[in-house]
């Protein structure tokens, strides 16, 4: 367990003391979850009342909010937080020894850079390139040719296939799958004939794949995901695919065959985008779209299929609507009806 | 194989022998696929002719109904041909021996209990602790310091990462990941960085989890799945979730960050539920649907976004009927301008 | 890294060469991929112009197109070009080599056919049979009394649980699951039991399974996918589902417990099928369709609830149009009621 006195913790996230500086404080909670040894953050007015009950030990706060408690004194609370959750991670020496375990199967013509850390029942074929510092959890399996580059962190039971490239700093998580065959046959007497998949997926720096998610070779050429791209868990990247950079995907969104998705795309859960098209730079995508068309940048769009977000929230309050409308109309009618026999009456009593 | 003649099985599921006694049967089966050897069951008196054509070599069945078979009369058909399931199923030992694989790799400050089953190719990092009379199926990883209840069932290929709380008699499905990182970044100058996952996970007693699901650790604090919870396959729970008590997930759900679920709730396939929002207590939630906002106890919703399900249902009747209310809207313009141009004609004339 | 020069591979596609025979190949790429050293295809005129400016050494192409590149002439390119990347394909012995590795577990009594290929950390149980030329990557994990038939390509990290039939030359993915536990639970005292799940999973020939899909085992029976059958990844199949021959169903579709899918059925991503229902042969289903009900024979469907796919895109138009409609209901009730107004005060005026 990680320990700080709450003097030290003050430094390491740039904020003035406030209170005895020998509190220790042995971790880090929201204001709600916060215990005996936590040390929590209040960074809106609103939830200020709250620290009369919270049962942290310290707080950090906004220079002039009242507390009772021990404080750290700092201009955004938020990000404050954050350097404290930094601060009492664990290194990933404490999870992952250093070296390469005895259970391994590392081919003799794979090359593995200095400091690597490779877990029990690993497997390493040949001509494999492991970069340097880079961690590959136990029961992980890196097929033939394939590269993984320095500072990675390849959690347990990862499946990272022949031919495909992984960059610098890259993380993913367990259950990850690497360069599966595309999804592509030839149809020819009722018979599905497989399409040999012989391209490749390129991970560029920093991205980051989350639990379970699969990412397919491309058929010919490369699928790619490029740099500080995040995934969350359970997404799918199907063949030829290419995402852009720093773009956000989140939980069991899939991206069909050759799509492209530009920079700085943001994707909420359980969205899918059809193949071939393309979602331009900056597009925001609500949770469950359906994006069947190309979608130009600095678009929010949202449905199924999906269109202009305002546009889409706008028809849905005219759907709930939609009784009301068909009772509206059925009265319009009635009275239109009334209207046509008082002016037929009326023109059978001038005439 | 399991045997029993019928009368031990009569015995087993509580009920009388209607028939011959030696009638031996090897298997269970519903009264469409049975074969001979095989007992069935009929429940609803329209499945009672089928028992004309079924190949079972006995039925379970309520007293009363007429039957050539060999029967085994009780007052649940149902519950009875539950019981013949259990009494047909094999135990755990004969899949599992007991004791560690000798190409298990456990850490030597790991704790076993007594009567583990500790598959091949199995690793239990430092510090965990794995109850007596559990299972560790082949490929499972458990990462240091996580622990693992008694009478668990944990199959094949799962991943336990660090610090992360399985209870007792928890069945985890082959690929299961406990503990991956929360989706958390914070976003400066362009790009993502990663926020530190230092939570845990805590998947309280008799939880079960479908093959390849995936439950985040909270960024701080503990991503909770309360007692009796059952989640089906390739179900995503994210970092910061509480669902409670005896709820029921189905397959490809989602449930984003810091989201809370009541007890008793069931959620049909492929729903998402928003972050930070509250899903009340026997909340049901019908296949598909989208859920953006708190919804109190009892509801029942479907939808994209989700509302009050029979709402849901009239709003899709008057979708279907769109192309007739737009054609009405138009029949009425028609005949009100018909009626504005007589109403001048007339005014003119009455001029 | 596999070479051609252009001669043998036009006698390998079956077109006539067209330029220098002595140009060497050692890639396929699309037009636009394209580098030196690839042989690109063009199929449709409107790709001809571009061949000015890919990088690729050759082209596959049909008689009397005009290019500069070394060619080779085919009736139809897209089929020539499919036996090309054929041709680059790496055999199987490339990544997989023959023989049973050291770090397998074999028991004793399970039976391997001839030229097996079984990697590192494989785990085969009692009474397996695994057919000749069959591979098991490594981590694969196989349970007691299943059996896997010839030429199958098992990739690593999957599991295939006790009692599953998988037949012959079918792929399974990485990380996918066979035979896990059906979702099936009773109900009693507000706590749900689990009713063990006995039946089996039989996988016909030819089946493909992509990556991290899951296919649980039935209750009592058999969950059947049929022969020629093509899952993609992600894909959720519950128990006693049974789908039928030579269907497509795209990644992270999911069909729910004892639905029947029939033969030639495409559905594209994302799809969810209800329980207990019936897809027909033939049926082809748009992304993210909702199934609620039978499907007859030879519809496409789409939507949720998914209906005729032409009836869906005309609601889609019509939902698109509800601001509009509602204004023309408030303007239409506006001038009915001015009409009225004028109605009432020429009857009084008559009057």
């Amino acid at each position: 367990m990680q320990r700080f006195d709450l003097k030290s913790l003050a430094v390491r996230v740039g904020g003035r003391l406030d209170g005895s500086p020998d509190v220790e404080v042995t971790g880090v909670a929201s204001i709600d979850d916060a215990q005996p040894g936590d040390v929590t953050f209040v960074a809106q007015s609103r939830y200020v009342p709250r620290l009369d009950d919270t049962g942290a030990s310290a707080v950090i706060l906004a220079e002039g909010v009242e507390t009772n408690l021990p404080a750290i004194r700092v201009k955004d609370p938020y990000l404050a937080f954050l350097k404290a959750i930094e601060a009492f991670a664990r290194p990933i020496e404490d999870s992952f020894p250093e070296g390469v375990h005895a259970s391994a199967v590392v081919d003799p013509t794979a090359k593995l850079g200095e400091g690597v850390r490779i877990g029990p029942h690993v497997v390493v074929d040949a001509r494999c390139e492991i970069g340097r510092d880079t961690v590959l959890g136990a029961g992980t399996v890196v097929m033939r040719d394939a590269r993984v580059g320095e500072r990675c962190l390849i959690y347990p039971n990862v499946t990272i296939r022949e031919d495909c490239s992984v960059g610098n700093r890259v993380i993913l998580h367990p259950g990850v799958v690497v360069g599966s065959d595309g999804f592509g046959f030839a149809k020819g007497e009722g018979i599905y004939h497989k399409i040999p998949q012989i391209g490749r997926v390129i991970l560029e720096d920093d991205v980051e794949v989350g639990a379970n998610s699969c990412i397919d070779r491309a058929t010919t050429g490369r699928t790619i995901v490029a740099k500080g791209t995040k995934l969350d868990n359970l997404v799918q990247v199907a063949h030829n695919v290419r995402i852009g950079q720093h773009c956000v995907i989140s939980a069991q969104s899939g991206i069909s065959g050759s799509a492209s998705v530009g920079d700085d795309v943001v994707m909420a859960g359980q969205v899918g985008v059809a193949g071939h098209i393309h979602v331009g730079d900056r597009v925001q995508i609500g949770g469950k779209a359906g994006v069947p068309n190309n979608i130009p940048a600095d678009q929010a769009v949202s449905g199924i299929p999906a269109r202009d977000h305002r546009e889409w929230r706008r028809s849905n309050v005219h759907i709930s609507r939609l009784p009301r409308y068909a009772e509206e109309l059925a009265e319009l009618r009635q009275r239109l009806e009334e209207l046509e026999k008082a002016n037929r009456a009326s023109s059978s009593t001038n005439a």
